[in-house]
């Protein structure tokens, strides 16, 4: 079966003053058109809600996710029907049911942004925050350390795409007894992550407050946002925390750690979560 | 003088079953909003751009550079004025010239997106591409390939913030003799990139078709479209490089390399600028 993650192209491969001309694998970056309709007043209405460059596939959990930890959509029984629009790999059509309005306040305003954050068309600095329906959840969990530890390995035989193309961002769950649950891959990490909440979201397997999260990058202000939508508590990740980050994750009572290597990590928040 | 780049913060390092609490060191993340104010039919108005989030620090390069690499504006001397607003450091206020007529169509529409790719707001998937003022501009410039395995050394002294907190991205200029010639950081590796432009549009070196362009980072399509606009003709990435990002520079004769080691590197597209 075709993958259609990883593309096969012709490179050059420079070394020691050689010159290899070979086939090589790059990980897919296309665009993805999010489209909504939804009752209003007068009737029903279809609005283009988001384009995202992300990996193909897993397309309608990327959707439900993005819809869902932007405040869009607060339930997977707001959704009817996702479903790619016919003969286009690159549009998904999420329908709400009948008697659901959905929460489009962030994205009513004309003007957009270009970062890695993944805030895009908020409309001022005040309106990034988006609230969770989860935040009254328990979150007594603990884990110990040394199940971090090898996080990164359990996931190395998971992650297909970053293995032939290295290029390419996964969030993943785990138990708290470091028991793999879930991977998703995508050139963008915020879309890694919607598809891993989306997917528990058209699971019904939210809230996640008794897993972990695993990320392979960095952890961003976004991210820590978009997890606490799915109610999660306990954030690993492989790569550095920003000030917003570790800010957020103190007033959201989440447990961030950071820099996740096979023997060490370090933790910004919540300490009490990690049982040494 | 205190760096507004990184905050000190109290973490746990765990490791070998120990925890140690000390200081450590994170890249700020904070919100720049980006407001624009302009003539229109019936008189100056003030518009709210963008929010992204961004490691303060260049903020009026950041500015004008997303301005122009998202086609908003087409010239230095479009812009009349820049500065950060009274008491706020998380706004900056980019007047333009009176005569001068902004391109915002792809602003005024009704959404947004979420990704590391940066395409947010723009219309449809046709409505991502923008296209550049300088096009026409000669490309023949041709760079030793031995030269390139160092970009990276050479850069390293002068990453500051990387050097202190391994969470931030960088954006570089050398010449095509492997001179350094500027150095932009950033939480997001598009805002690194516009830093680095601006930087340039402000001091009136644009285009940069007689430059070679570092990235830190992976090279998706936004960042090749991106460096098109300022006419850059070499992009060397350390990271991967997606599918987009070769079809757009193989379609616009941009030479682009990835993987870059201190002894190799692949190139993806137009050979011809890379002399081994």
């Amino acid at each position: 079966m075709k993958d259609n993650r990883v593309e096969h192209i012709t490179i050059q491969k420079i070394g020691n003053e050689n010159i290899i001309e070979q086939e090589d694998l790059v990980a897919v970056e296309e665009p993805l058109g999010i489209i909504l309709e939804f009752s209003t007043g007068s009737g029903r209405m279809q609005k283009n809600i988001a384009v995202t460059m992300r990996t193909p596939g897993n397309d309608e959990e990327l959707a439900a996710g993005f819809l869902f930890t932007e405040g869009i959509i607060k339930d997977a029984h707001y959704i009817h029907d996702i479903k790619h629009i016919a003969s286009d790999d690159n549009r998904v059509l999420v329908t709400l049911r009948q008697d659901i309005i959905p929460s489009l306040k962030n994205t009513d305003r004309n003007f957009y942004t270009t970062s890695s954050c993944g805030i895009c068309g908020k409309a001022s600095i005040d309106a990034i925050r988006t609230s969770s329906v989860y935040t009254d959840q328990p979150g007594d969990i603990a884990v110990r350390a040394s199940l971090l530890y090898h996080l990164q390995d359990a996931l190395k035989e998971q992650q297909e795409v970053f293995e032939n193309t290295g290029g390419i961002h996964a969030s993943a769950l785990f138990t708290t007894d470091a028991a793999f649950v879930m991977l998703r891959e995508d050139v963008g990490r915020h879309n890694a992550l919607d598809k891993v909440i989306g997917a528990a979201l058209l699971e019904k397997k939210l809230p996640l407050n008794e897993h972990i999260l695993f990320l392979s990058g960095r952890a961003s202000f976004e991210l820590i946002q978009k997890a606490s939508m799915a109610g999660i508590k306990i954030v690993v990740a492989v790569g550095a925390a920003s000030s917003l980050a570790v800010e957020l994750a103190k007033e959201l009572n989440i447990t961030l750690a950071g820099f996740l290597r096979n023997d060490r990590f370090n933790i910004y928040s919540a300490y009490k979560r990690i049982i040494v």
